[in-house]
């Protein structure tokens, strides 16, 4: 049956779009085997016209940029399209799961791929943030005014996690070798990983109310979009730290305009930023300056969590085009579903 | 006694000299209550006259900046000079101990009191240059051309630490978190330590050959100022990361320089730099741009261990004023000379 159905693959002649930027194509040879047109390199399709261009006669989409798969793009592509690939795990916000089932095409993700990588970026920014170590680079001598301005120590501050999924427990484990006080509110408490690692549990507004630095970890759904919002964020102590190395969109750009403008937020921390046509999201980077350290969503971007992440959904295109199914398939094909 | 030399002291009118930025000059309240002239503020003297000026008529001096404690400076005041407490650990660089010896002025150093403040910034600028973060900030997308242009996840690396002494183990303890794998030269064998973290000895040639990322944490004395040389630098995988949070001058500037020309070191970090009249230090700076990750030597200046060291200090300057003597003397007057 497999073979009959590889056969079949083969004489549709059917291409391989992938997108963003880094990965090792040679990684993808096993599509190659079968029979699919694989490019040599990924492109990075920004608009919707871009992608479907990108999408004409492709039988596998793997996901690694920035652009959206829209309802429009999917449904373009519905006559060859069977499986969309997300590289990562916050697909939500990057591709029309609702469409896809629909149309009858999989889409999959490529969980725990990246966690150790994206956690190693969010410490990394946490103690950029907290010791303001960009300001002082290039210093021969520190030029400190008075105590009030030197930053204190990761060790004297309370973290709290929003979110202890693997990456929040994972966060978690390494601010308590730092030896911090750690607490975080989850949809699901964690009484294990409580007792292991020393937390506690607290309700959000509370959890922000005892936060020096918030570390935002959660996916961001229909149920989380803007849940750090104003309530949240006018609760942490004056000159907090926010890190969100998740998905922007969890915490309500206007609500972090007003509390950066008041300096409730001294600075914040985002890995991936708004829409680039959201007045706001200018507005907050034209503002705040150095206070707003943003990358460009490189997280989950080193060699080896690339190459897990791209091997991951390899096998998953493999999965879906042999047997229609996939361990990893997301919305309605998923096991959650 | 005690009461009597206090009373000396006082009628002695003497002042305390207070060098550096950022110490809460409320700590040395004590001092004052001695009767001794403390000063509102620190200085920052730079050059030997500057400091000469700043020492007549001290009792006591806290060095707390990145001025040289010079033979001649110290000969200048010897006659009210009982004690150069330094704040820190690394006085060997910036106090002239052997001339105080001589003066039979005490030195003293504040052991441990910034060592979670070292190891913060330290790991924190390890994932700096091991993720090349800076040269993401302000970007709304990542732009790799090529896998080769990803970094490697750290818990992919090798990291060899040069001295387990209190920072090295922190920092040993942290990457073992981080579930890197940690090995290590020092000049004391630590079977202890390396049961109990997991990590592996090696001779210092021996470990720059496995490491991809090198962390120097030895103090700089006459037996170790450029213990990592050409011989060791050349060792290095290609494109390694150097850590020297250390003092500048346990590596060697010219080899630094050679190592980094040929990109056998690719990215360089330092917490304080050479000499600002060293030739091969402005040549290192102008060459190497944003490989070159220095700061001001802040790695102890937070809030919490500079409190912690003045504290220290002032109790160190109150027993060598009443006693003579104190459990942090170094030099001829410490335990372990």
């Amino acid at each position: 049956m497999v073979r009959d159905f590889v056969g079949e693959m083969t004489t549709m002649g059917g291409t391989v779009l992938v997108t963003g930027a880094g990965m090792d194509m040679s990684l993808l040879a096993p599509l190659r085997g079968r029979g699919l047109l694989v490019p040599s390199k990924p492109i990075q399709p920004l608009t919707e016209e871009e992608l479907i261009r990108g999408l004409r006669g492709a039988v596998a989409y793997v996901h690694g940029g920035e652009e959206q798969a829209t309802a429009e793009a999917l449904r373009s592509a519905r006559e060859t399209l069977k499986v969309v690939a997300f590289l990562g795990v916050g697909y939500e916000n990057f591709v029309d799961v609702t469409a896809a089932d629909d149309l009858g095409i999989v889409v999959t993700s490529t969980p725990r791929a990246a966690t150790e990588s994206v956690v190693e970026l969010t410490i990394g920014q946490i103690i950029n943030a907290n010791r303001n170590i960009g300001r002082h680079i290039g210093d021969r001598y520190p030029y400190w005014r008075g105590p009030e301005e030197l930053p204190h120590e990761l060790s004297s501050r309370t973290v709290g996690i929003v979110g202890l999924g693997a990456n929040g427990t994972r966060i978690a484990e390494i601010l308590r070798a730092f030896r911090v006080d750690v607490a975080y509110f989850s949809r699901t408490r964690r009484r294990d990983v409580e007792e292991r690692l020393g937390l506690s549990f607290l309700p959000l507004l509370e959890l922000a109310e005892r936060s020096d630095i918030l570390v935002v970890m959660v996916p961001c759904t229909a149920e989380t979009r803007s849940m750090v919002g104003v309530e949240v964020l006018k609760r942490l102590r004056p000159g907090a730290v926010l890190i969100n190395t998740a998905r922007p969109a969890v915490v309500d750009p206007d609500a972090l305009y007003e509390v950066m403008s008041d300096k409730r937020v001294g600075t914040a921390v985002f890995d991936g930023f708004y829409d680039r046509n959201s007045r706001v999201a200018a507005k907050l980077l034209k503002t705040f300056g150095d206070r707003l350290l943003v990358t460009g969503h490189i997280a989950s971007h080193t060699r080896e969590a690339m190459d897990r992440m791209v091997l991951q959904a390899v096998g998953s295109i493999e999965n879906v085009l042999s047997t229609g199914a996939d361990e990893h398939a997301v919305g309605k094909h998923g096991g959650n579903s």
